[in-house]
């Protein structure tokens, strides 16, 4: 999941100053709010080394009234604390009802720190991902609200931290060996972070990765992101025992959905990759032939393959499928395009007609669209609730790891254009009366929600980039490019596969 | 969980057919205001062989529309199942919304059969515990009805079922070799039904034994269960969209809640036994010194222990508490009294009180009542909701693993007096000035709702008596026996734990 976090996003002074202090003053009134309600919060701070926890703790403590909130710092456990279970000292820290509990690393310290100097056997390790979500959701099940950042900095500007740290006398002191060690054990840490949010992020305790760079970019993530966990639980909460909220508070998060903040990851994909013609033809036919040999292969070897194609209306996903299919033995391989769903599919589980759609060992089935519709159509149109769609990233994680488990293979592939180019392929379609068939009404609408679409797009990749199945994001402006990418990444995954 | 049952449940037939025609009509009537209402059902059966399966999905059926239902016998995998992942075939099966699934062996084979017979691997295993959850909690999520029976004879029964059948002609042929497999190998069978009753359990699917020896108390107990599942439901939905609900169908649990139905597995308990006086002062001496040494063992070898004393009101957890307790070195020990809890532990998680009374390596804790009180009091008397009681099971029984997995072991014993000897108690209490203290206007209370208390132990037992962390019933009638089985149970649970 971290490899699709930008680390390069900022926010510029002035723009912080606009939000800073409206927002901390609406955290401060949704703390008292919380209090009066009895809910109980706890925010867990991990991240690397360097990251910033201690100054953004500060920064996020500021706005709050320090009567009804602790700060723990957890350490090597104490004389009392390692004679007992380990969950003993975080069960004596949950904080009691409307006080909040914010903990400078966390139960997750196990799994990360423990697991990667090796303090912590593999039995336990084992039993601290049983126990780690037992926890929260015995907590969440209880009223807590349970809140997870992860501070994310580069391994170079971890670098340049603790040097610029090192080199002054006034800071030195505050870099320690372990800190070079972790700094030394970077990529192994980064092993650990990814396996730890694939195996505790779950809709009732998310991850929120903070991209730590920038610290007013930090701060005002963070303090927002508290600020609308705290408000969807109030909201809830109050509409339940007449509401008492402070009307100007429903404005807290489009008060800072600043450009700069929300900035999508999509954003930051190169779009003017392009390939020539030539290229394009020798390319082609050279992937088309390797495609067929691992069709060919994974027949003989038993393996099943899942291509899953998502992307933006007229990104271009029929065209590439075309070009996929085209040199490919049809009795080794499956098209599956999803529409919306009919009645019969309609009146079952969601997941239904995916599994029904699984193919045999070793055939491939391609999915034009998937059931990921469920997190961004049926999303943003509203086609199902809010808390569907959230269950949905962990329903659909285990229906691929499933897969995974069973021996299978998933090539997950978003198309992506730009906002100018959609426009560009709509008009044409509209003057081509071959072609007018594919724009409908509904493509129009989707354009105008291209913002909340970006944002399900962000989450889904978060949620769903997997170690066992990862998402590709192909640069689709340039047909001709994509159709490659979208090859070569199928070629690239399967051969992993068959290794 | 299975030691639990009592097999010799029976229904007379004249109590049988006072029910059977109502209790039909009103199963009937529930699946059509299922089908009305969209509620999608599926029913488990997994038993032992011979345990009347077939015989009782006919009763079941029997009362439903067969136009809303379908049958599936689940065998070894065809070949179209074969070549795709395990849960593949089941996924493909799930009922539409309004019709029901009825399973005649399940997915739950990979775990009974596929184990025992060494068909699936330890991999397969593993990821089996995972997915049988998840597979679970995504139908009900999405509003699905699922219920789970084990039909349970004993092997001695069981033998007799496949002799008789074997002995006619006209059925020898249902008996094959495999059946007489699976006979022989009945203790490693029972120790996989174990197995996965404590890891399938759970809030969203609970399993219920069906004690299978009598067919009439099967028939009318899986009619029963079915019928509270559906009406449970129903309920809920119906008082969202303006109840639509027959009035008769309210009474369709009362209707059967016959005596002999309900018997508890506490009325099977021999409340006759006794000790002399001279034996119980001969063994007392001998039980606490060895109690003492042991107290000794478990400190040098820092190994923790909870001892758990639940009983009846007056059953005389305080004198088996002095009674251990007199000869032990009090710097090892502490006795922690449970009573309704104060404002700060009301304040927080109802489990954080216990939490933070979990014992040092090397020492004892002894629970004057416990966790327990949220499945037993707080369930009867009302003061935690439905949802908070039923969840807790599985709350207690993760508490009580990452307790074992830590190199803890837990004792948990049960008390058991009758009602006259509760009476008979009381009365002593009111008329001895010393001991009236002990009496309160919430112990009459109390005594009123001895059958729901009854039930709650009952479920308590089955839902809690885990492999790990079982019950023992004390029989404590004679204040004597019960002490000395009490310190006999703690010596011998610690010794097998300390082998």
């Amino acid at each position: 999941m971290l490899e699709k976090v930008d680390l390069k996003k900022k926010l510029v002074k002035e723009d912080y100053k606009k939000v800073i202090d409206e927002l901390r003053m609406h955290v401060g009134a949704l703390q008292r709010q919380a209090k009066d309600l009895n809910i109980p919060v706890s925010i867990v701070f991990e991240g690397w080394k360097a990251a910033g926890k201690g100054t953004l703790i500060n920064e996020l403590i500021q706005s709050l009234d320090p009567r009804g909130v602790q700060v723990f710092a957890i350490h090597e456990p104490n004389d009392e604390e390692s004679v007992r279970p380990y969950f003993w000292r975080f069960w004596t820290k949950i904080p009691s009802k409307g006080r909040m509990a914010i903990f400078d690393r966390s139960w997750y310290q196990r799994v990360l720190v423990e697991k990667v100097e090796k303090q912590a056997t593999e039995k336990e390790l084992h039993h601290a991902y049983h126990e780690i979500p037992s926890f929260e959701r015995q907590l969440v099940d209880e009223g807590m609200i349970v809140i997870k950042f992860f501070l994310h900095i580069s391994r170079k500007e971890q670098k340049e931290r603790l040097e610029k740290l090192s080199a002054s006398e006034a800071t030195a002191w505050r870099v320690t060996e372990e800190d070079w060690t972790h700094h030394r054990d970077y990529d192994a840490y980064r092993c650990a972070v990814e396996e730890m949010m694939e195996k505790t992020d779950s809709d009732f305790a998310p991850w929120l990765i903070v991209e730590a760079t920038d610290k007013r970019f930090a701060t005002v993530k963070i303090l927002t992101a508290v600020a609308q966990a705290l408000e969807a639980r109030i909201t809830k909460v109050s509409s339940k025992k007449e509401s008492t909220l402070l009307p100007s508070i429903a404005s807290a998060v489009s008060l800072v959905d600043l450009k700069s903040l929300k900035s999508s990851l999509l954003s930051e994909v190169d779009l003017s990759v392009t390939v020539s013609a030539d290229e394009y033809q020798e390319k082609l036919k050279m992937y088309q032939k390797r495609i067929r040999e691992i069709e060919y292969i994974i027949y003989k070897k038993k393996m099943p393959v899942l291509v899953v194609l998502e992307g933006w209306d007229a990104a271009g996903k029929g065209g590439a499928i075309r070009r996929l299919a085209q040199n490919m033995d049809p009795r080794g391989y499956t098209v599956i395009p999803i529409s919306a769903p009919n009645d019969e599919e309609l009146n079952h589980h969601y997941l239904w007609r995916f599994w029904r759609a699984m193919p045999k060992q070793g055939h491939i089935a391609i999915f034009d669209r998937s059931w990921y519709g469920r997190v961004l159509v049926e999303r943003v149109e509203g086609y199902c609730t809010e808390g569907e769609w959230r269950r949905a990233y962990r329903e659909m994680n285990e229906m691929e790891e499933q897969w995974i488990h069973y021996g299978g293979t998933i090539v997950k592939l978003w198309l992506h254009i730009d906002q100018d180019e959609q426009q560009r392929r709509f008009t044409e379609r509209l003057s081509n009366p071959d072609k007018q068939w594919k724009i409908t009404g509904e493509d129009w609408r989707n354009r105008e929600k291209w913002a909340q679409y970006e944002e399900a797009i962000d989450e889904m990749f978060f949620r769903t980039s997997t170690t066992y199945a990862p998402w590709t994001i192909v640069e689709a402006n340039c047909k001709s490019y994509a159709r490659l990418k979208v090859l070569k990444t199928i070629i690239k995954d399967v051969e992993k596969f068959l290794q």
